[in-house]
């Protein structure tokens, strides 16, 4: 008799991720082990070191995969598959847990975490605790910090990635977020599959984007893992919250029971589109601007409104607007420059940058 | 004093596109009078006819604009505010409401809309009964016969445009009705603010697009118009009234106020964007086909996703596919037999259509 379904299905996801990890290290050269089409680790015949870790003992252990872990279900389904998966790959397992020190009490917890962890044989453990500040709200500011510390956890213990226990539904969750902001696409795209960390291109991983909640849920509960409902995840002042416990809900009672599935889906799709619009636009800005690097108008005229409008927004980003302060109707208001000139003037930017059309060229400068 | 700022801004919005009419009409060379920059009515230099309408007769009189009123509150301005912004720009304004024969009394009703489009002095005013079919649910249905029946009515008039009320309200409920489909950023386009209609490329315009159900409602209200609200609109058995009495609030509270906003400007930046992607699809996909027309996997396979999935699914609809019924995961499994090839045999599509892939080819054809 093979394991419980949903038990299979975490398996299943995490074990598609590592072989992406060794597929990955391999490809570039600098993977200690990776695994032969029959599964017996094969040495990598061009070991090269990465900045953080040296050659030689990259070279001597076989790579090592950390799982963020907080100690709910999602994080500690997916610590109970990697601790499964890993060794029958030919890699080390280890887990970290991030003491954020927002509750009292928090540092037990964390510890507790840590037993858990050990209780799998993921190796090393740790609990790191961080200073979380207040930039861009509580959510942000908790956010930043984590990564922070998972990102020096990595360096330190020079993992090949760390694996987050992001599901199905709060991806949907995080497209609402996107939503909300009514920024375009981009913002729709969600969470990826695999995104960089401090100085590594892909050290992020996310094997449970297409798995839902209830499947986690359910594994911790099959294999009879303690998990820890964080009171931040039902605290109505936090927006993600309010989005779980109410507005997703009665969105799926307005829509159907399909609507995470959809959002999700909207994520990937809305991720590819955004994509290749990016390199459109990267493509399409050598060509309108002239001998001095200027923006000409004509040029931007006759481009479609999608890419003249990124065009638009890098060429603000580069003159100093910060990304996240850049809204659609700053975009707006530059792109009427171009295709409602009637003689106005320099409009302001976040960041005091200035956008105006001087003699046929756009010219956006820092005040 | 002035209008009250309901009344204002719908005459504004109203004003706009008019003058986007007679624009468009001049442009065409096929109205029977423009209006110059003064305002003053000028005769077009070269009228040419309709096909319904005899160009004598259209050379003869204005251009007629019609409202398609419920007798609703955003429609009901709609008209109101048609009536007093035509004839300054000498345009003639008519009416049609449609009676979809769904509840008891609907006659009366549409007689009652009838009396008021005529006390607003609109003429034209025509009251049209539809039979509403089956396909695709009771919504589509109506919404199919209540079209039919506004084409018909302008192509009997011989109108310029039908104007219609939906509001930033209806246009967020669009882009969430999309959103459960989870078909990608098409789907979140929501309404055009100009769309075609039956044999005309821009007859349906949409004032209202960015304006709220409350300014309407108020603008109803500050001018004494009799309003009725249509029971199906709080109808729990339809998606889009559980939506706006239940999902959309419950999303605004959850995410606060700008929802309805930020959801309507997704509308507009997502159209932007499919319609960019779209021309890109239509370019790339001749580079890709052979000397005899079949898609070439090696040429789809340097694409980006975004685009090959468009051309993808542009071949399967050529090939006989009905668009209705193609969804995500179908195009998904085409993309896998360029991107995924492992040997997988011929996949199947809705409408009998095949597709498959043969010596380097991608076939697909209706069985």
């Amino acid at each position: 008799m093979g394991p419980h379904p949903a038990v299979a299905a975490i398996r299943l996801a995490v074990r598609r991720v590592l072989h992406d990890v060794l597929s990955d290290q391999a490809a570039r050269g600098c993977a200690a082990q990776t695994v032969s089409a029959n599964g017996a680790p094969v040495a990598a015949s061009a070991p090269s070191p990465t900045p953080t870790v040296p050659a030689t003992r990259e070279a001597a252990r076989p790579p090592l995969v950390l799982v963020a872990c907080s100690g709910g279900a999602d994080s500690m389904a997916l610590a109970s598959a990697l601790a499964f998966e890993a060794p029958k790959l030919g890699i080390r397992a280890g887990g970290i847990t991030v003491d954020h020190g927002l509750q009292p009490g928090s540092d037990d917890r964390a510890a507790d975490v840590v037993a858990r962890l050990t209780a799998l044989r993921l190796d090393p453990v740790e609990s790191v605790a961080v200073d979380v500040g207040r930039d861009g709200g509580p959510e942000a500011a908790a956010r930043d910090a984590r990564y922070a510390a998972l990102d020096a956890a990595a360096e330190r213990h020079g993992a090949a990635a760390v694996l987050l226990g992001h599901t199905r539904d709060d991806q949907a969750e995080t497209v609402l977020l996107g939503l909300a902001r009514g920024s375009g696409i981009r913002s729709l795209s969600g969470m990826a599959a695999v995104s960089p960390g401090r100085g590594a291109a892909a050290r992020y991983r996310r094997p449970f984007l297409h798995l839902d909640r209830q499947t986690a849920r359910k594994a911790c509960l099959v294999q009879s893992l303690p998990v820890w409902d964080d009171p931040h995840n039902a605290d109505p002042t936090y927006t993600r919250s309010r989005l779980r416990h109410e507005g997703l809900p009665a969105l799926e009672k307005a829509l159907g029971k399909g609507v995470v599935e959809a959002l999700a889906r909207t994520a990937q799709l809305s991720r590819d589109d955004a994509d290749a619009l990016d390199d459109w636009a990267a493509r399409a800005e050598a060509s309108v601007r002239d001998e001095s690097g200027r923006l000409e108008c004509a040029g931007l005229y006759a481009l479609p409104s999608a890419v003249r409008r990124r065009i638009l927004r890098r060429a603000a980003i580069e003159a100093g607007a910060p990304a996240g302060s850049l809204f659609a109707r700053h975009i707006e208001e530059m792109d009427r420059l171009i295709t409602g000139w009637r003689g106005q003037g320099a409009i302001n930017l976040p960041g005091r940058v200035e956008a105006q059309r001087q003699g046929g060229r756009l010219v956006i400068r820092q005040g």
